[in-house]
């Protein structure tokens, strides 16, 4: 396997993170969902790489995006004022699963964290996704919470 | 009851909202849960009110701050390219609980993650709050997702 290194996203990755994204059964049931790199989209990934809060990650295997993720992190007053990073949206490509990129990857996400002063990381994965519990229950994560959502 | 009008918070808000936050057993039982207002707490509450991502909403009766909570806006590539709002750290006074003054917070809140074209409302709760749950069910949240978290 060649090796997998990681960086920020770029403009031009985007349509290789929306099909990433995109090939997803449980992505592809949700309202509104993107198969392409709509104006919605663009301006998403404009707003969130203009952020400095607000970071897409992507792992690369001989130049191509092969894995994603995007981290937020943020100020908090609970537990003595921490800051915390929020994780959504994580994708390896589904040819190459089970090799430990999405291990990796997380890893990278979790040393940004800290190396910004994060003392937690918390993410929440669909009840229906067995396996990426089992994949973040392995990684240290805890499901102590309840994850609730509203559209609005 | 007098009225509860809704604003952002202000520095001088700030230990009142911390003693809020302080009076719960759940809370108290974390790592470097905070009684006052200590350093950390001070610099986390100066970056969350200077961010324009970032706002601690209180709700005010007679002049006192009885009710707070934390919205994060967080623009991102799923579900289409929706920006969507994460709610921190809510908490009504205890003695004045039972009355819908949460529920008028977390109105509020969807009100101005409306207005700022969020698409979707998510928070996680521990669950151990059982009624926390059932009041965010008859606000419309549905416990859809897992809430994983993992100290750094």
């Amino acid at each position: 396997m060649p090796p997998t290194t990681f960086r920020n996203a770029r403009l031009t990755d985007l349509p290789t993170i929306i099909q990433l994204l995109a090939n997803d059964d449980i992505a592809r049931s949700r309202t509104g969902y993107a198969e392409e790199v709509t104006p919605a989209v663009d301006a998403a990934f404009k707003e969130i790489t203009a952020d400095p809060n607000n970071e897409i990650i992507v792992g690369e295997q001989d130049g191509q995006v092969i894995a994603t993720l995007q981290v937020t992190y943020i100020p908090g007053l609970g537990r003595g004022g921490i800051r915390r990073a929020l994780v959504e949206e994580v994708r390896v490509r589904s040819d190459l699963r089970g090799q430990r990129i999405g291990e990796a990857l997380m890893n990278e996400a979790m040393e940004r964290a800290r190396a910004r002063g994060c003392a937690l990381v918390q993410l929440t994965t669909d009840k229906r996704r067995h396996e990426a519990q089992r994949f973040y229950a392995r990684l240290g994560f805890v499901a102590s919470h309840e994850g609730m959502k509203r559209p609005l």
